[in-house]
């Protein structure tokens, strides 16, 4: 398998992360965006939206890190992660549906805008962010994980960017119960880290 | 089965349309968000988030579009809407996600923005919509639905913001394609609308 990567980004690391849980090597292929590599004909062949990461499993590509998650989790996790019948996938669904909006358009952007200066309304980002931890903090309180009562893709979905919060300015300190999801996820076999969490 | 419905939330028309595709029943709830029903204890109890739509069916309660169609195809659609493979479900998932990313903070946003007078950056969200548009034409171009060549929940997901885009201030005229496939989804047997498109 190979993948196409960039080290920073918290949406490569939900695969990075699904993947070595898994026990799954892989081969990373860096893409550096600053150089406009997302944007040659042959990647964009691959995406089409000019994004990491993408997944190459033999012959077949795919793009977007939930869609990823899900081929992962039906490819080689069986039931575990992503469980087919109605309602446990609506369950999981519902927090990837939430790593997808407030947590990528909340925290993952005013990290973007602090980190890396893209300008935007960081404040409005923040607020976002804040909305959606003080939800996940009280679905935590009488619950390890987020869905299904055990770990799926939902954590591994929300995981990198609610860790990386700090780095756009947004202060885990009120949110126990998603710090102790944080080390929970931290203490798991096979866990690997990126640079800020 | 119960939604709890906005008339126009193009996230409910997600569940209507497909509610209807499949000529399932149910009972309408609306909630009006601008005297804050969404915001009591009752409702919170049903979805943490404060959104629409929510759907009871029987002792389950769903929250989120995307989780709601997960869990409707799922449960009534067979491997039709959403197929349980893994190549399969992935392709539907990218899209999915495109729906909860550029359509909805780029198209979704505009649209409010201009139809609502909620404040932000509506060139912004409109860049990011005409960028989604211009892969969405592309990929349409030699397709009629968008993934495993048939339609699944992931046109459904797409359509009701990528057909009110002209609310937004977000023109179809460029993307033949994609007006296209509007109109295919338009043509299906149960097909519903909604104000604006």
């Amino acid at each position: 398998m190979k993948l196409y990567d960039a080290e920073l980004s918290g949406n490569c690391h939900r695969v990075r992360l699904l993947l070595a849980l898994l026990g799954k090597p892989y081969d990373k292929v860096a893409v550096n965006m600053r150089a406009g590599e997302n944007r040659t004909p042959q990647y964009l062949a691959l995406n089409p939206r000019g994004q990491v990461p993408v997944l190459s499993d033999g012959d077949f590509n795919v793009w977007d890190s939930q869609a990823i998650l899900v081929y992962l989790a039906r490819a080689y996790g069986g039931e575990t992660w992503l469980p087919t019948d109605a309602r446990g996938m609506a369950d999981v669904m519902q927090w990837m549906a939430v790593s997808e909006n407030e947590i990528l358009y909340g925290l993952a952007r005013a990290r973007v805008m602090q980190k890396f200066g893209v300008p935007g309304d960081i404040e409005a980002c923040r607020q976002m962010g804040h909305k959606i931890l003080d939800v996940m903090n009280g679905h935590l309180a009488r619950r390890d994980w987020l869905a299904c009562g055990r770990l799926t893709i939902a954590d591994v979905a929300c995981f990198p960017y609610v860790a990386l919060a700090p780095e756009g300015g947004v202060a885990l300190d009120a949110y126990a119960n998603v710090r102790r999801w944080i080390e929970r996820v931290k203490a798991l076999p096979g866990y690997v880290g990126m640079p800020g969490v």
